[in-house]
């Protein structure tokens, strides 16, 4: 009985002193606590736009109305292959859609397309938070319909349809949004997990290999921080995957979902308890401490997971130099990139630009570095005091190795 | 006993059951469920920038440094009265600033505008969440500026200062920001308190009397829904208030700070408990189901707060035919409103317009009316049923009431 009671004193004590709370004395002073609850769910679906399914039709839907509204934005190219059934879909259901199809790509990720977006979403008119956006698309429409969502009358819920890799197991799942801003990655942006995430890797039959390959290099990154398992999946199996497109049906298909599957649960894992990055200590940044500067730089030609790919090899590098990684590891996880069809290098990354990206990337952190940098295969620490010379020399390593293969 | 326990065990089960929770069964699926917690302080001090005050600089500091670094955003006019004691106070604490001085007013309250602030902030670069960023002006820069602040790196923590009497009772207390965007006002925007807001009303000593009635409608507001007592100061004193600009050392400065005092109060009772609008029946929207287009639409002619009484005004009237205010608390709150020298009317105001507003506003609160109505003077109601031909019939009184006077 004690020990029931003494649990519940300390729940209690734990739970956060929410309330309005006036200051005693002379002083008029006021404090304000309380707490916003964020709940969202994420979804493997197969066949989202098959004629019976209702996940997406009901998928933040929570009153009664006679005519079901949405606002869908599209991805042109999605549109070019998959814009009639997902029309005859909405038709199906009796939906009255707006739809709004955009082109993206990296340098149209800006405020002026958000406010494209937020002029069509203005003539519609939808209500405030009974008839979310549909997002249809890769990750960086996903972010930008995500930032509008969030800004949209302060906030009005939307649902995320990935329809690339890296969306469906990175930019989809995930709490973030953003648009660049000048030279700056994601530079305006928020936390606002849509309400529902739908993952069809149906879409993955129509993308080009190369997506395929930008994909992996997120789900390439889970593995090397902490699941050795991952990681071996994709050792084994990148290049089959690759032509496979982890589609439904064939022979690896048992592969292909449990790769997204761990992908999935490993991210997910790493943000539910730090959803707004309180902590500034994530091992989820790691391939992110130098590849925001090289991914701007490098426009239009490096995807974002090639960017991750080039800075996860700088750090491969530069830890087997600190002795954290064997020169076996090294060669695996080079072995893995290349079968994944990734680059390790790119002809931004000269050492001056390098340490003005980790400059930037302090400033993001508050004054340290905390690097993520692997300890071999599957687990990682955080560095924050990795010198400009250290740089160079990975910088060195990593254009040798590229050289000699 | 029994009863403590009980009570702990309803506490525990009304903890958010926060996590990550994995569906079972064949089916992958993940539910997501954190809280984000959200503190602030809003405090009344005199004399913020006297040489031995250390309120400013100390606000948000979390971390010891060699040199305090702060971008400091300032209202032009505020810059022309106060810039020299501003600047000699950062100096004399020897704070490294950068000063982005810009003007304001609701025309300027777009999205350019926060872009152009955010290109100097970029240059001056400030750690994300160690560096606070200060805003120093009027409701409309503290919304700009806490907009800026809630999308620069995902949230970056700012301090506001508020100039004017509407930003010390309203815009710069609460957890709005925004801009406009199109015809709607505050269209972009979010809910972002700054960590620390610090009220000295010696800034009042310079405001034209128009804006400090342009305060006054907003402190009346809070009158009228739920203080009979604050009515009833600025019934008695309003005008007075105006000549003195709520100054300490004068006549009338026990009165000014009850005023200050219940109109803070008021309004953080009411949104302590409902600071992301969960609640769309809020009696804080008191004037402000037609006033949005009104302002919009009458652009550059009313002020915020003259816009809201001129709501008000209508809405009385709506009550009044209603029954729910006597021709005697019609003529009391008219009365007011003269005292404070606010408008009753403006010639933008026909049904259709009227009608469109509460349109676009119904939109806002999910499909429903909610129109906060007066109970007499210093209660209120939410109706939902009001009709074209109720605001038709409102709009011919107040007319009417402002011809023959």
């Amino acid at each position: 009985m004690r020990n029931q009671l003494s649990a519940a004193a300390s729940l209690a004590s734990a739970a956060p002193r929410i309330g309005l709370h006036r200051s005693t004395g002379p002083s008029r002073a006021w404090e304000i606590r309380t707490v916003k609850p964020v709940t969202y769910t994420v979804r493997l679906v197969d066949d989202l736009f098959g004629l019976n399914s209702t996940d997406l039709v009901k998928a933040g839907q929570t009153q009664r109305v006679s005519r079901i509204r949405r606002f869908v934005v599209l991805d042109a190219e999605v549109d070019w292959y998959h814009g009639d059934r997902i029309r005859k879909y909405f038709d199906h259901h009796n939906v009255e859609t707006r739809f709004c199809v955009i082109r993206v790509n990296e340098q149209l990720k800006t405020v002026d397309t958000l406010l494209d977006v937020c002029r069509q979403l203005d003539e519609f008119g939808i209500n405030r938070r009974v008839e979310p956006i549909i997002a249809i698309g890769g990750g960086v429409l996903c972010d930008v319909v995500g930032l509008l969502a969030s800004l949209y009358r302060r906030g009005t819920p939307y649902v995320r349809v990935p329809t690339t890799l890296v969306g469906l197991v990175d930019a989809g799942v995930g709490a973030k949004t953003g648009v660049n801003f000048g030279e700056h990655k994601n530079r305006l942006d928020t936390y606002f997990p849509s309400s529902h995430t739908l993952l069809d890797r149906s879409f993955l039959a129509t993308l080009d290999s190369r997506h395929i390959s930008n994909g992996l290099a997120e789900i390439l990154k889970i593995g090397l921080i902490k699941d050795l398992r991952l990681f071996e999946l994709l050792e084994q199996h990148g290049s089959e995957l690759i032509e496979t497109r982890l589609q439904a049906g064939n022979a690896l298909d048992a592969v292909a979902v449990e790769v997204l599957d761990r992908a999935i649960q490993g991210m997910l894992e790493e943000l539910q308890p730090n959803l707004w990055e309180h902590k500034l200590e994530r091992l989820v940044d790691y391939g992110h401490s130098f590849s925001p500067l090289i991914e701007m730089r490098a426009l239009p030609e490096l995807l974002h997971g090639e960017a991750v790919t080039v800075d996860m090899a700088l750090t491969t590098c530069l830890a087997r130099r600190r002795g954290l990684v064997s020169r076996r590891d090294q060669d695996r996880i080079f072995a893995t990139m290349r079968a994944l069809r990734l680059p390790l290098w790119h002809p931004v990354c000269d050492p001056a630009t390098l340490i003005a990206a980790l400059r930037d990337t302090v400033r993001h952190r508050d004054g340290l570095q905390r690097i993520p940098l692997p300890l071999g295969i599957g687990q990682a620490y955080f560095a924050n005091d990795v010198t400009d010379d250290e740089i160079a020399q990975a910088c060195d390593d990593v254009r040798e190795e590229v050289c000699r293969a």
